[in-house]
């Protein structure tokens, strides 16, 4: 499985994100969808037990904040979210895909589009703080053999791109953060998903 | 228990996949049956865990783009969905039966025919993306095996087909594709099984 | 624990299998009982895992085909059932109890005798169709000792029954199958039980 | 702890079994109790899990059967029954308390008294078979020393106590057994205990 | 962390215990709190199974002597309890603080101050009957060291007693008890502890 | 990730603690958030079983007492809890996290804020009590790196500050307790943060 394509932005829910293995760096795809339902999470992907926690963790922040970023609470306890993170067969584990997470949720319950081209890694804490990760310099390779041209990372990451050859990463752009609220601004466009669904609370019908 | 015969479509939700075993390549059969109940989904047939998150975002996927496929999504809580892999005693494992997994829910909860004489192998993802696999010559060898006339993969795979002898595989109709709803209009037909379920929506009667 | 006689039909719900131990064959007894509940199974016997997957695949086959038996679907909320293998200190597995399984199931929802001097063999798939199993020869030997007079066996196991030395086998009568409605056509009869229990659907009382 | 005393019937839902452990035999109490409740079963006492199995098959029998033993089968949902085998340290399984078991949860729904200075041991079954058991001429030692005079066992034990020597065991009276109608008749007085809950069926209040 | 200092009365569902640990006898405390709920039972503390059984055994004979203790048994659904055991870095087992636990529960659920420099030691079963336990003359050490007066064991632990020098423990008094309400009646003063909550029965309200 | 700086008190819900880890002492934050929901509590952050003890004694504190702390024991059916200890990819474990657990509560549900440069390590009883916990010295190293003022202990460990060179932590202002109540006297304002959540007692509405 080839993950070194960028894919595009043309559904919610799906960004982007920056992973460091045993074979050197990779971008993986965080995908979360909702279906019609009750509140459940379902994670998929192989994932190990921080990574699960890190979409916890999203999710806690996203209902904890919900109306700073337009969404309706009530919401929450109406849609089922599935988070997966192909190939199913590769084992993942770590905080790394922290704030590619809850910006996967937050575009998957607001609609909004992902900024195209970008790609992202960064762990993140309950009050929505970002946390630097390792692996970066194998992340940013990865991120230039998939045509990715935004990055942002955490800002105590910043020593590791002084690091990099000036050369070699003169066609990306670094965007360095300390809170998540600063990631979704950078990362989710004003502009919803063309055949976005209609995610706005809806009253209980009376047959139900 | 020898599954190197395909069985015929008469019946919804009976897909045929191609898995990649210790002793070569095999075809294997993906059932799903629907039983009046509440939405839970069971799984049996000795499936490791990846095998489990396949049948997990087929049913994800299916849920949240029923509209695309003709299904209200309400009758998913009409309806028990119960997966079965023969044979029992054979442990089973690895993402590839995914795209037969959905194309199996799909036909189930539509009661449509499945093209005759059909298999595929392939890895979804939560977008409906799918994903190349591994094995694909020894696959190839059991669909023949099996009479297997039409076969669909990815369109990564199609240069693991390019280095099988033409010869060998010119009775082989083979469909390469990158999108699930490709999968489902090349594997399912119009026409619905003799004697399908009624799966419309219904209202829940007064008495219950 | 002699298991090696067959022990009556007077009991709905009580089918006799065939099993292959480590030390040959024996007979064993599939236990289904009712009791008036809400749907919930229980399995007990020291049943290993594939074993418990073949009663989950036999109850999802029974919900999914109840009108061909006979059943008002709706009965299935309103009893619990549970299904043991004496004895209890012996640990089993394998799918070769499935369609007996399913037959002892099908005598417990319906109250209908099971055929005497009856035993039977073979996978279940979700289906319907039987599959053969392994351990034939021990099998009938077991079958033989304990007084049995018919048998129900996968088609496929047909091979195995031929290898054996005629005179031996002249008693017994094979019947070879390769659906369940033919096992159960086979295996039960039309008429009830002594002291049947009324398994008929009732509507809920106003006082619940 | 000191087992070896037997301690009176004044207790519904007490009842004496044999055990066979590691040092020879010994008696043992199955405790039964219930609380007002919604039909939670618990199970303490280090149990293993063909013990824990056995606590199961004989609540469903119950459940099953419950006419038979004067029971309205409503008053399952009123209580949560509680199970305990003193002394907690002491690791314990096999299925030979089945019917010890069946007797105390008996006498717990129906407060009878227990036959004074009785004890037993046997596997039972679902459908109340009563299946012999092992090391029996250990546990009629203990059951000698511990003031025991009556005891139930399978009929296919009796073989067991004919090789003892006579004149050791002419103070006990065996009972031998094959159905568990027979060791309810044997081990339960018509009387019930002092004290005795009120276990009739109760009409749900408006107030709940 | 020394627990070897008795820590007085003021609080209801505080009970001293006894422990045999592999460093030799100390007290510790058992801490049973009630809070608004609906009957769940948690356990904190590092406990072992067979200490959580006990807790178990404490709380379902609590529950079915409830009136005993003037308790009225509609309550348990309107509390949640939690049991603790400090200190929380120390793993517990064992059988032997089951009255210490049972007389806790009972002083949670009525709000009875528990005697002063009082200890106990000894396993519980569903009966109500209270077992010997081992390393008496440990935890004896222990208890004088503590502060401790008046010491609950069972009847059966009187030899271990008897075994210590007169001189050593002419200070404590020793109770022996056999039977549960024994132990409630000398550990339980009449008098509630200041500040008692409010535990009688509340009718629900129509708001909830 | 670099932990060992003080990050200020805007937020409800997050407290500093002091841990000590195979690398020496370190500060760690517990944070802790409501989102509208059941009374359901989450914990991540990688922590072990005597962690995650902590945090479920420290909700049965503060739902025992609530009102000692002024708020309403309804509004916890109101909330779900997220309790996260960041790094994810550390793992966490032990009682000394108790008290810092049970601040972060208490400010969460109060929306009170916390006192500025406070840190605190100790472990809780369910009576709330405060426990001595080790690593103390190396505690303190860290707390002062990370521009700690003011520091709670238990009065017990005041003898291993004692043994600190006066010089080094003249900086710094020991605040020892015995009891819970002490701690949250000390470590939070009347003052509620900004943008404070409203976590008055909501009748539930009809709609609902
Ligand atoms: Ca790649
Ligand atoms: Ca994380
Ligand atoms: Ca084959
Ligand atoms: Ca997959
Ligand atoms: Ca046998
Ligand atoms: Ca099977
Ligand atoms: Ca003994
Ligand atoms: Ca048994
Ligand atoms: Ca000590
Ligand atoms: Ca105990
Ligand atoms: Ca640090
Ligand atoms: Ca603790």
């Amino acid at each position: 499985f080839d993950k070194d394509l960028y894919e595009g932005n043309n559904v919610a829910g799906v960004v982007t994100g920056l992973a460091w293995t045993q074979v050197g760096g990779d971008i993986l795809f965080i995908e979360a969808s909702l279906s019609p339902g009750k509140g459940k999470m379902s994670l998929t992907g192989n994932l190990g037990d921080v990574m699960k926690e890190s979409a916890s963790i999203a999710m806690a922040y996203l209902k904890a904040h919900a109306e700073q970023f337009g969404i309706d609470y009530r919401i929450f306890d109406q849609w089922d979210i599935h988070i997966h993170v192909p190939a199913g067969a590769t084992p993942k584990d770590g905080p790394s895909a922290g704030i590619t997470m809850l910006t996967a949720l937050t575009s998957a319950f607001t609609q909004r589009m992902v900024k195209p081209h970008l790609a992202m890694t960064g762990e993140i804490t309950l009050r929505g703080k970002v946390l630097p990760v390792g692996g970066i310099q194998e992340k940013i390779l990865a991120a230039k053999r998939a045509n990715i041209k935004d990055i942002i990372l955490c800002k105590s990451n910043r020593k590791d791109i002084l690091e990099i050859k000036e050369d070699y990463i003169k066609d990306l752009n670094f965007h360095y953060v300390t809170e998540m609220s600063e990631v979704i601004k950078l990362a989710l466009l004003d502009k919803k998903v063309k055949n976005a669904l209609d995610t706005a609370y809806k009253k209980a019908s009376k047959e139900d």
